[in-house]
């Protein structure tokens, strides 16, 4: 029996496809390749086509034998989203929906799904648990949350049980060397700053250094995309083993500074990082920092890249060894 | 320049369609007449087709000049969204985007929506106010709050504004005699009773008469169709007026007991209606009632059929004079 993986070819994607390949376990993907890279698949069979193609998805699912579905094919950009709703809400909810309709027609009952932390908006209390109020600040956020309650209703409708799992910032690259992370455009912080590094870039902004933390700019959750992939495959073990539906939070726990980020980025290359400071964007808190307790403790995650230097290092060796990614 | 109703063969569409050719409204309908009636459209351009069919909303878009929509094509089947939650998210939300995004494209950016009360689940007190909790108990309650987010979500970032309204249980029919209540099934209290009145069914089923009110029967709010249509009518209005985004509950205030509404139709009917008791059903409340206050003093609504047997005796004058309501 496989697991489908939709959207494997992209960042997280991909590094799941590989954790599950290492296992030994046979992997089927799903990717449109609008983000995704055909060179991030390191095996595995690749339907190219989209959620949203219910011709494809039957075939797929009528051409493979799936015991479990790791979803996550979406569209990430808050900014974008914040533009076009109708995108999110077509490539997420309704690309979503087309994929819990295909399960249900092909009898497949598990699901684990890449939540956001974005889920929340702006938090009630650092570290954020589970439980807490969820308030999205952006569509983004919106459409990811619409997306855990919609299977929710089909797991008490239908038996289709599920796991959402919720964090921040995915960074760093797999050990091998072979893939890491390639955006267009480049939104997140670890690459930009590795680009400044490599002087693809003038420098890099950093936007508020008067925040109420230790040095004064934010705080964020950052987490190995190893250790990402690690959990994902925990959890359709989790759903394997009979388990109900559930949400984790995967998270470091503390949390780094964007000072902190560029000052192990400078350590780890050797290389000069010009620095910008500028106004605080709108809507930025403090600090982002999720608790993991309930993944660690359920799910048994123990992530093996919690340290600063050891992501940055591994996104480093994908940078420096790849300065235009995937290529054209 | 018109108003566009979709859903506006079905019920309360078709009272709301009524509404608006009373006050010389142009009325332009959009309806794939599956469960509603072409007979109920006593004026209007007539769109026969779907809302998830983009190529005729873009063609009703462009063929005429639509000021503001009024949004009721749905699948409002408590318990066949309990079962096919697919069909629910695909008519209801998909619907809506579908809708939403047509409306971007045109530049139309007011839109009154027919919520439930359903949204709310199990209620925390009643009456009800807009601003208790929600948290549905089925598959229906969740599509429209899906709805309602993301309608919140067009109107911050597009700029789309809407009047969601969150009522429980149309009745009655409209004055003239020429339209009024035809669900096939049929699901509804009043109906069903006055069907039983013509001994078209044998006997009227009353689910638990031991629960704690008056007369240990469950308490429902019933709201005459035309007080809706007129509430409908206001909220354009109300857009029109410029202001902001708004959910207005639509209730009587004080709700009838399933015995009530039985005793009055037997006034009203001068027949006999046989009743059968039977077991409580899981998941109904003893008391369901909004506040409508809100409504009231924000749109100036005046409910002029909240007296039952006014609602009773409108909905009997149509089924008495269409006993297989609009026929084959």
């Amino acid at each position: 029996m496989a697991i489908l993986v939709t959207g494997g070819a992209g960042y997280i994607g991909s590094h799941t496809v590989a954790e599950l390949l290492e296992r030994g376990e046979e992997v089927v993907v799903i990717d449109n390749l609008l983000t995704g890279h055909r060179e991030a698949l390191l095996g595995g069979k690749l339907y190219e086509g989209d959620l949203r193609d219910k011709e494809l998805l039957a075939k797929l699912f009528s051409e493979n034998n799936i015991e479990a579905v790791i979803h996550f094919a979406a569209s990430s950009l808050v900014g974008e989203s914040m533009k076009d709703p109708v995108k999110y809400y077509d490539n997420n909810v309704y690309g979503t929906q087309c994929l819990l309709e295909a399960m249900q027609k092909a009898g497949v009952d598990k699901i684990v799904f890449s939540s956001t932390a974005a889920t929340y908006g702006e938090p009630e209390k650092v570290p954020i648990e589970e439980t807490d109020r969820t308030e999205p600040a952006n569509v983004y956020g919106e459409t990811k949350l619409t997306m855990e309650r919609m299977m929710s209703w089909f797991d008490k409708v239908l038996g289709i049980k599920y796991v959402a799992l919720r964090y921040f910032n995915a960074a760093g690259a797999h050990a091998s060397g072979k893939i890491g992370e390639d955006h267009r455009p480049e939104s997140h912080l670890i690459p930009l700053v590795l680009q400044t590094a490599l002087k693809q870039r003038e420098s890099i902004a950093v936007f508020g250094d008067d925040y109420p933390t230790e040095d004064g700019t934010c705080v964020r959750d950052y987490i190995h995309v190893s250790d990402l992939a690690d959990a994902h495959v925990r959890a359709v073990s989790y759903l394997r083993s009979g388990n109900d539906s559930n949400v984790f939070n995967l998270g470091n726990g503390l949390g780094f500074s964007v000072k902190q980020v560029i000052e192990t980025a400078k350590k780890v290359t050797g290389l000069e990082i010009p620095v910008v400071i500028q106004e605080r964007r709108a809507g930025d808190p403090a600090v982002l920092v999720a608790s993991s307790a309930k993944a660690r403790s359920v799910l048994g995650w123990n992530p093996q890249h919690a340290d600063l230097e050891n992501i940055i290092q591994s996104a480093w060796n994908w940078h420096s060894a790849n300065p235009q990614g995937y290529g054209e």
